[in-house]
């Protein structure tokens, strides 16, 4: 017998800074083009929690008018750095799921894998010791996203004496903040997704001539 | 009830680079330290295999002597490049588990999700568009790791009609080639594993003063 606990979709929120977002991906994509690349790949994550079954609020440092956001998100501002609307978003409700907004490669399945574990705490860690994702069912934990994250927020469920799990997934795990990151969007985002599509239009393609994967830009294809 | 198959262990091969290893961390690790931390990737590796119940062989470019090796895998020597080798072992049994030698996060748990799949070919992709390990049960596969390796490898699949299937792990995922990779061991290795101390005993630690994570090296620790 197998037994199937379907688990009642859990409070969601997308963290989302709309000033200068991805300034890291500057050598490669002008500012227009990045503001309409983070977009979409808030976009995915907002489809792939919705096919997760939940309800996201995006948490926003400034009010958004694209349709496509709004069509699948409450929209919530607060303007202060990252930590604190997090914690103020946790000092609502102890019991909430945090997705960050830049995992354009997030399935349905990852997070229902990460929803589905029974720790106090559970992480998807990211790529440079980052924390990409996170359930939080015990009312005392608090985030610290300066930094290792990671390791701080092993160290602060200790500190509350919350049990933690980690979730190990590549999807979950894949920020995209350097030029780099862009070859996984390529290789591995869904066929129907936005942020491979935008990349696309901007005229990118991978290029493994020389061995190593690397991406190549159309430069006849600018958005200034 | 939860029904548990135990499925026999896996003809397992682990492709070994003895010379020259990972010459992209020139930049941070001396040839004699490069050396040795490549080694103690390998004993993670192994080790990682056998708690998973595999009996790895180790398919080395020349003669290993190292007994923390040598007393956990069988030793064959294959000069010739990645894809004849591995290719060579393929055409001899056409059922294997193909590991990296440099995935030192790997878990006896992402083993056996990866063995776990039915799929007549399972693929643990890498960063960058490669295929960090790989379990095959078709016999017409064959490999090619140059470039994109994951997509080529689900193109070779798609022409011997082979059904794949692709494993979703960071731990996996995360084959360490560059300074920045090193993060990864110092965050995510286990307490009990080799590279992790090997790190360490060279004098790294994790370093986010800045409040993004990097390594930092005690410069008085030296091992020309």
């Amino acid at each position: 017998m197998v037994v199937c606990s379907i688990k009642p979709a859990m409070r969601t929120i997308v963290p989302f800074a709309v000033e200068t977002p991805k300034t890291r991906l500057a050598p490669v994509l002008s500012p227009t083009e990045r503001e309409s690349f983070a977009t979409a790949m808030l976009c995915d994550v907002l489809a792939a929690l919705e096919a997760a079954g939940h309800t996201p609020t995006v948490v926003s440092t400034a009010p958004i008018a694209d349709e496509r956001v709004t069509s699948r998100a409450a929209i919530v501002i607060d303007d202060r750095d990252l930590t604190t609307a997090v914690n103020a978003q946790l000092a609502e409700d102890g019991h909430t799921l945090v997705v960050m907004a830049d995992l354009p490669l997030a399935t349905a399945g990852d997070i229902q894998r990460l929803v589905d574990s029974e720790a106090d705490i559970t992480i998807a860690p990211g790529l440079g010791g980052g924390t990409n994702a996170l359930v939080v069912r015990e009312p005392a934990f608090r985030v610290d996203y300066h930094g290792a994250s990671y390791l701080d927020h092993r160290e602060i469920a200790r500190d509350v004496g919350a049990s933690l799990e980690t979730v190990d997934s590549f999807r979950l795990a894949t920020d995209i903040d350097e030029p780099t990151d862009l070859v996984e969007v390529l290789v591995h985002g869904l066929e129907t997704n936005r942020a491979p599509a935008r990349l696309r239009a901007f005229g990118f393609e991978l290029d493994d001539r020389d061995g190593r994967v690397d991406i190549v830009r159309d430069e006849s294809v600018t958005t200034k």
